[in-house]
């Protein structure tokens, strides 16, 4: 798929946006699982050539395995989350800020996606998982260590109970991520979502269906802000 | 409206259920908000020449007055809940065996609705209100209270987590009301509806929205069936 | 996928709820479709270790196969329900007290989740399937037969008209389950599921839709209210 | 509201398609409530200069008055449908061949805008009111009598679980027609409407919520491809 | 999957409408997609044994073929409407009372399958396609044809404004079909469907998406009422 | 509602693009109904003092005729399209380049909103009304008039057939708004929508729910682009 | 609606959360618009009897001069934002580290409710109207004031593009707001919700359509997570 | 597949519109997702006999391969817009007047697709990807090349912002196409639909999700009227 004056084709079709860890103190993450494996081949060539790191997120484990071929060494590949570093990313420093807190067992990789986003950006955090409150004393169990942190990040599928409770619960801001966990009536998780920007847990905030990645950059904004004031 | 031979025109528009209660225990209640005022006028009419009662259901206060006009002393109406019994209504015996809950201030219409509706069929219950997950402390602190029933009638609006956390609590039968409390992602009481459908608590059953009649008649099915066995 | 501390990695993701049954009566089940086969193999193992039995549901023959290899003996699978037993589940004992109704073959996958939850729970119960009103008769001729049952648990797909006529005719408690069953309109199974809901049969209640595993844990709630009243 | 030239503004806006008694043995029918009544005065006008009948639909009280002030003795209004006859409009003759059917009793509004229209073209028809199949027996008694007729035009709302069972137990041809009667669940009709077209019953065919013109307007067509063969 | 008493476990999952065809006019047909194989051999063996003809639909071409070899002889497949007849099902007679048309090419599997369903039940029909209104020349050509016909079965997907158009052309009654042809905006068929409610042409009706058969089976109930009267 | 300071409150709430004519050769025009009066007197105070015209839109009678008093003579109000030219507008000048099209009576104020709109940019337009297509042939006595324009808008609730008719038989560019005429199925609006985004018409564009203005403005960009070019 | 014992009704219906400022820092607000005037009346009174201060919101301009005569001097109503302070509420101190950033002049309703929840718990912020994207000139001009704060509340409805834009434009932590504004396909602020959860900006947080005041909340939790750290 | 008569089957199956290029200047396209292989080869074999070329969409490379081998040389596929020229097409003449904009580098099939109808044609177009507004500098680096284009196809998922800040900013008609980019709240494209539907930007106009095609079309009806007048 190489076009006629021997570049690769897919060259032009992608316009990385490099200031933006200075802008933002976040890098821009690569989503595969919409892109073409061209495309994704150039953006891995031209952040090699540049001496740059990435971060990949919906990296099914084929494709994982094909583009580590082709760059050895370089991608430190997690399949629950699908993720992928690239390049030499440090292992993150000082104490857990932030804890990542599932539902669920079906809810997990979502929240391993906002933990390797977490640690690729140089923060430490905290994991918490199966607490629903169909079995409310788990979680009860868990809100000492919970309050520890200042940031809380959420995730529930189906009636996505947890997060409202524990919003109120806990002073920490409390960033929740429905997931697409359930049949039927959690209708590909848009109840979850729903009910999430419904509850009643004063200042409770909401990110995409699965979005992990998006939580993750959310807590990372946060703690920046906090650092500067 | 009348029609040509001198009769109100709304009668050949009603077939009463007679035997009904024979059959299931229940009386068919009147669901006035689609019926014009003339047929619940007929309705009325025959129910008093059979000289039964009636349980009439989503009668708003304006027609509740014109229509109380008509039959001096028969309509006994309650403006909360929006309903009205006919006739002559025994208060109920025996101890409380259903509770009827709330998550919040908002749901207390529909509660009481499923109040009206257990009294109306002769069944004695207790109303516990405005123990909202957010501040999970208010319900804990009712938990052995509730246990004590056979049933709980658990209504909550907006995220209607309410039902889920007490389903994983008590022993007793849940039976779920979402209301349509709430705007937004609330979506008029679906995203409550969706998220009890979903929830992790084992055997919780669902009505439809805002449907306080169909939880108490649940309730009463259920403690005809008890007594029986 | 094991850990960096040489324990199953997924030992952390899974928090057992294991008072439940003292609770509620009611055992927490595995459901297996959203976890990973690392998850299940670690819950297996647990309940193993604890001499404890476990029923799981929404487990395709392939993984039942891989599992079954792994706990020789231990795994009784049911391929039309999707369910497996864990561990020795005595047989049922006692009359049939609860009714599983089907309005259509299509239906009978999840009229046979609930069974199967019914008997892992010591519950027996009927079967009567394929009585769907667009031949009404074949409902009016099991009416007697149904009506000797404490609980109907009624299953139905597309226009789900079964459940309302049955409630209709018989004292029993119903437990409506929608299924996913027809295509278009039926809107995997939403339509169903709103038709239930609507239905005009006093005291219906509903559940998920194809959630068979539901409709039997409320009709053993139902059953340990009824038994200790 | 009128124009520069001194005639009505409305003139140049309705473009009334004159030959179709002709091409389909039906007349076209003024839907009254998207439009404005300067554009139905200007309707009626041309209407009356061209010794026209008109049928009017979904015509409110209120203008049903004013309109009628205007062209005295010519508009017979009936308030429970809606509608408005235009002109001379002979009864009908023969026996009837078409039975308008109920399930509730807030489905007779639907049901007399199909009688209404029915009787416009010169079709007699029986109304059979408040038969839905929660208490099936009601059904069952007028089978008989509904299978004497060719069509059977079948009014439901909520479930709709009538035109069904009715399409199951008579050969006649069967129209369903779902109302916007109910709450929630009911979603405005939508829910009747899909559980309609996803009917067992083998043939029912299905017209928009609340379109009780439509309906009449199949059956008209039916009866004159029925003349003809 | 046979039972533990040596008959075949499906067995108790069927129950036949067997007086059907004298009570409707219709054979029950077998809606095969969401039927186990063992299911639909079950059935294929009982009408074998009682010497009766079954028309299946929906049947995918790999299960035709092990179903015909489990049959020989007796199984009629045709791929593109992905029906079959079981037994001998003669060819049909008199002239072709209905037509089938088509809006584009992609809609052709539906016609087909109804064009199946009236050869079945032994009435002719004519096929005409690829007459959608963009070219809106291609109908007009085709009126007169078109309109010597008792019943038009009009098939189109997208936004499905043939139906529309041939409805205010020709007098005969005409059953329309959405199809679930298209992408984006069609929503699986739902817009064509929409479409075809809230068309301004007199007296059209309606079956579910894709419903080839459906709208056979209206066309038949049809035949048979005009045969009568 | 005037804030501290003695200057209006509304004031700091509105920041007007003043170089989109230069820029795009459009003004803004105020869409009046989600805004407070306050706001709309201050926005056509501050016009008046910069003796610039203004094209408001979705103003109702009330508004308009309070806003009048307050500034005498300045305020053209057309109340089918709910618009009001504010200041001098000319004029328009030379031929008629497009044509507004309507499929129904009840789709009027939509198409005069555009009328409204190209007569305040000085653009000319014909106007074409009542042409749905259920009687198509009152749009094929239009063809060739209607072929005369570069640009069509044409407008339809319901089906929303016509443009697509349309589309398929002249080369005019065509430009599509869906209105919200209808009931029950029509959804407001959306089937119409959703039918002209599936639409097989090659070329057609659509905009928002009964917004003429955006079309007319589309039909602007496309004259000044043809200008330039 | 006083009840049998002297004391109003309302009385068990509430039961506040007192804890909750100690807990989370944040007061709970009452939502007005759901609950009756004697709920609302008997939630002042208690208030008023304990010396607390309350925040009131969605309060309608009768209910606020009702509610105002009954405690006069106690009620501090704003209009454009339907809010209220009851009780002594200090002025904020401090400079403004929140800013509330508008679309458009419509959303401005919803920016005051974040602004009064701002202020009501003691936080100062800085409000920036009207520049939305279609005209991106007017948000640049503010970039660099903007970049001052620690967090941006940023309110837009329809297609809500100013959140993502400003959120790659500026590190403040970003709360978006969706806002009901529009008409047709922006579907009562859903369409607004959607985009931005699935906006490209990193980080970008969600709430309610319409929640001013949940996004104020957010903010506040915020600020006191980075005070303690 | 063919049938009695020895010609292939699917010959009825399609009438091709074939004044439509002296019509409309467009040639029809053959959209080959629905279709069937045979119908495909039938719709080449009759082109080829007539030397007639053809624009094939939506085709997959296996059916591409499979196709191409039937009649060699005569196919010319391109895969990642997946679209075909079946005879010999010349290459477009004359300077690029249309631009073909991207939000994201997962946007470049629906890109493409619009790139090749174009050429198709004979019109030539420039090529601008990845400048979605998440990062707006990319944009604002392009808007003097954009500025010099007649039509601008602005290609964007998710929330769809690029369109309307591009319609803002340039004079050109600006055609927008939203993708189904994206995942959760995306909804499949429908949220990118809606966003570029209520889009402030005037005189944006929108075809169907993923339609390059048809955008290309509509730049293709503009180009043509800007000629002629």
């Amino acid at each position: 798929m190489s076009g006629r004056r021997g570049i690769p084709r897919a060259a032009g079709e992608v316009v990385p946006d490099r200031g933006r860890r200075e802008r933002l103190g976040l890098d821009e993450a690569i989503l595969c699982e919409s892109k073409t494996e061209a495309q994704l081949r150039h953006i891995l060539l031209d952040a090699s050539n540049r001496e740059e790191t990435l971060l990949l997120t919906r990296l099914d484990e084929g494709r994982a395995d094909r583009l580590g071929s082709d760059f050895p060494g370089a991608l430190d590949y997690e399949s629950v989350s699908r993720t992928a570093y690239f390049g030499h990313v440090p292992a993150p420093a000082g104490p857990a800020r932030v804890a990542v807190v599932s539902a669920g067992t079906s809810d997990v990789p979502v929240c391993r996606e906002a933990v390797r986003t977490l640690r690729y950006h140089g923060s430490e955090c905290s994991e918490v998982y199966d607490v629903g409150v169909a079995g409310v004393w788990r979680l009860m169990e868990r809100v000492e260590e919970l309050g520890a942190h200042d940031v809380a990040i959420a995730v529930a599928g189906m009636d996505a109970a947890l997060p409202s409770v524990l919003a109120g619960l806990v002073p920490a801001f409390v960033v929740a991520v429905p997931t697409s966990t359930g049949y039927g009536a959690a209708e590909g998780g848009r109840t979850a979502l729903n009910a999430l920007l419904t509850s009643c847990a004063p200042g409770l905030v909401v990110v995409n269906i699965d979005n992990g990645y998006g939580a993750a950059c959310a807590a990372l904004r946060l703690l920046r802000v906090a650092a500067r004031s």
